[in-house]
């Protein structure tokens, strides 16, 4: 068996960054923390820290680090059976991967119902959230991929709903003479990154085909929003932080009644479980509300 | 020389992630762009292309394409001499590397002041988007590094403010005995990700060391607003965002007077300032009324 005590301490250097802060949460001194690494590194015989500022998991750092984890969450499973041997392991975060969007919109809420934990979120999106599950990286994701991921349940959430949407004078500038597939080529739309492809799946529902407009690339929620308001250009924006804006008329929506809608699961491994029960339930109470109910296949 | 035609259409490619959008944008069939990059790829003797769902450039593709925007951002330098030459790029954005809460706080005004631009945002810690510039993968950054990058100018814009907040909820349950350096040591924080060392820098300016808290990992400035008024966690939130909040007491200062003022500047490539000059003329302005000012060295 491998030395926990050991890789405790090496995940702790990767989860904090540094040697200083591991030492100062596992209640050891720097050169202790730094003699476990490496005496660790020596009995594996490959390095599994890059020192730096930050110092990051090598390849192997990275995977022994998610190992270690996901063995402190199973130790929780035995806690009601050895109540008093103190198996709780409140400094480990649970990881999971979210799209942008989910985190702007309802996630929040659904962690702040889970008091006890700590989390670690990674961004992605929603096409490709359920990668970081496949390759054991972390242990829950909010995915656009409804079957089950190998060793995972997957519960459907609903769908959250994307107007495409633009500022009153963007649209006076680019489509005075309405949304046509002309204009449409023109005008400069917005895009998170190269893998947001949810502009392009409107424009696919709107006009039968990919018009590939000109666009700004902005990797953030917010900012999406901002940019529309300010007229940097249109793009799918999510309905429940748009709606004061569609309200009011600060935004205005390209068509009207042609929302976009992305049904999201959530996936959880089933080796922890318990550790994400409380988990699951408060992300179900939360996109009750916010989510459009999806036909379950 | 290189071909430039070739190589505008490997640019159109790893812009658009994709051989069909890339063909759109250059008016040519999807077959057409194909075969310029294979043609490109057998010339050069490398693949410039990973094929997928999206198309990535591998690094000398990336390298190429970084050359083939500045080239085209340089053409602009002729307009004025050659005014019938239809000189000007507005497929071209302009790739820029800022820290989130730039982008969250005065970001798009600036950009909306260039309606001319299209912009491509790299988001990365201010304490390491200024790397981007120096491998020459931005031409422009946000950045608290304060000396000239080599090639590029630097200008001091102002600090951003940031005061260490929680919910009132929060701070009931974790400081009612007061913000003590023992109640500090236990009490969540929030961290964006493994670079974000401003809440370890608060902790050292209010308790003389890092206290190495326990912490959600959050990597995205709304959620970390969010995060606080939910009561997930106390950080370091942007004053301009939260200025509202500490008005109607939805959050606290966990210490009365003590700001974290983070100097930012702006560097931009000297190789192409003609392209870059109403983007710093703008970014001046929108920060002249959201920094505060800072001694210039």
């Amino acid at each position: 068996m491998l030395d926990y005590a050991l890789l405790s301490a090496l995940a702790a250097v990767i989860r904090t960054g540094g040697f200083d802060r591991a030492a100062q949460q596992l209640g050891l001194t720097p050169s202790a923390v730094s003699q476990r690494i490496k005496l660790l590194e020596e009995r594996l015989g490959t390095v599994l820290v890059v020192r730096g500022q930050p110092c990051r998991a090598t390849e192997s750092g990275l995977r022994l680090c998610q190992h270690v984890e996901t063995v402190a969450l199973l130790e929780e499973d035995l806690q009601d059976a050895l109540p008093a041997a103190g198996l709780a392991n409140p400094q480990v975060p649970l990881r999971i991967a979210v799209n942008a969007d989910s985190l702007a919109t309802w996630l929040v809420p659904a962690l702040a119902a889970v008091p006890e934990r700590l989390f670690d979120l990674v961004l992605d999106d929603q096409e490709h959230s359920a990668d970081w599950l496949r390759r054991g990286e972390v242990l829950g994701a909010v995915t656009g991929y409804g079957r089950a991921v190998q060793g995972c349940d997957s519960t459907p959430l609903g769908a959250l709903r994307y107007i495409a949407t633009a500022s009153p004078e963007f649209m006076a500038r680019w489509f005075s003479g309405g949304v046509t597939e002309e204009a449409t080529a023109q005008a400069p739309c917005l895009t998170f990154n190269r893998k947001d492809r949810l502009q392009q799946l409107w424009l696919e529902q709107a006009f039968g085909r990919d018009l590939a407009p000109p666009t700004h690339w902005l990797p953030s929620t917010q900012a999406f929003v901002d940019a529309a308001l300010a007229g940097l250009g249109w793009g799918l924006n999510p309905e429940p932080l748009v709606a004061g804006h569609l309200k009011s008329g600060r935004l205005v929506p390209l068509r009207a009644n042609l929302p976009l809608d992305v049904p999201l699961y959530w996936q959880q491994s089933r080796s922890v479980g318990t550790a994400l029960a409380n988990l699951r339930k408060a992300v179900r109470a939360a996109t009750k509300e916010t989510l459009q109910p999806i036909a379950v296949e």
